[in-house]
């Protein structure tokens, strides 16, 4: 299918029609108008028509959208029909934790190794990944075909590894570190920023409080 | 300050504002305008000055913001000028990892109490903090002033716990759990959906291959 220009909300929508319609799917739901689909995932049905219609609409005709079929073209632009090999950069609690996410496996994004350069941790088993030192990153990379490094490392050393990531050929960093890399266009970077996360929930609790 | 309707794209927006603005007061920047933010932050100038001026635009004169009034002002309407109690519900990886992470409580987020429903884990000692029975939840929100809750339990049991924690008066839950909670307006909600995000990635990476 040919992907035009797609604006970054709508790509943003994307993972949550992929999760709804998942659950529809295996609830049993084969078809599905709108409509429905609005008022389940409490956003408009024309919000809805229009997100679709930049794929080309999936064919809604008579009644609805076929759920199956939806999820299915969804996921393949998501690229949920391939699988990624991933790194974690960072054997600290949050590198362990997302290690140990079995549904992200599911999905197809396999954690194939796990790096440090703290010598204590060298050598710990977490999932069935030995943690290795850093020194072995580049050289892991290539003979592995990872494509997706997941940094869980302070953002004093996140923007150095990202310079080494990229050298070997690293396609997409999923990044933990507090701080914005900067990265040649052809390595995509998504940042989970966890404080700036919480700082807007204490804004929105702040917002209520004036309100009342 | 008064705050009228101000929209989710700048809220997004402002813990970045936050960030870099801190950085720069770290280095000893005392003024800067909105040009050179804008070539730090990668944003365009007029974006910055639109997005100020949704609060009274921080007095820009002569050359640029002041770097420490502007920071103060902004943490002020994110709340960094109070404290929030928070309880972490799940003490598994995750709920460890986020309760290990002292960068939070330098922000003012103080983790005063972690739950499970996991009888091998009660007592575990985790930064200072016993797991507790989920039954002695209700309780210790009362009695220590809790506003948040974190929810890194699965999506099973979200649903139900967050109901518990708007009975017992929660104002606000940061949810790692891949479910969309449907709360009372009173209640603020802000998803950290992991899954979501690897999505995200994913779709850039499938994209830039696609136009190779």
């Amino acid at each position: 299918m040919a992907v035009k220009e797609i604006s970054q909300a709508v790509i943003g929508r994307l993972p949550r029609y992929f999760r709804f319609l998942g659950e529809l799917k295996d609830a049993g739901v084969e078809r599905i108008s709108s409509q429905e689909l609005s008022q389940i995932m409490n956003v408009t049905a024309s919000q809805i028509r229009q997100d679709f219609n930049n794929f080309g609409g999936f064919g809604q005709q008579g009644y609805g959208y076929n759920v199956e079929y939806l999820y299915t073209e969804i996921g393949k632009i998501l690229g949920m029909d391939k699988t990624h090999n991933l790194i974690i950069i960072g054997a600290g609690n949050l590198g362990q934790a997302l290690a140990n996410y079995m549904n992200f496996e599911r999905r197809g994004f396999i954690f194939t190794g796990m790096f440090d350069n703290n010598p204590e941790l060298y050598g710990k088993k977490i999932r069935g990944m030995h943690v290795r030192p850093m020194e072995e990153m580049a050289d892991f990379v290539r003979r592995n075909n990872v494509d997706i490094a997941v940094l869980t490392i302070p953002k004093t050393s996140a923007v150095k590894v990202a310079a080494q990531l990229t050298e070997v050929g690293i396609r997409g960093i999923w990044n933990f570190a507090h701080v914005d890399l900067e990265m040649p266009a052809d390595v995509k970077v998504e940042n989970v920023h966890l404080s700036d996360s919480l700082m807007r929930l204490s804004y929105m609790i702040g917002r209520s409080d004036e309100n009342e």
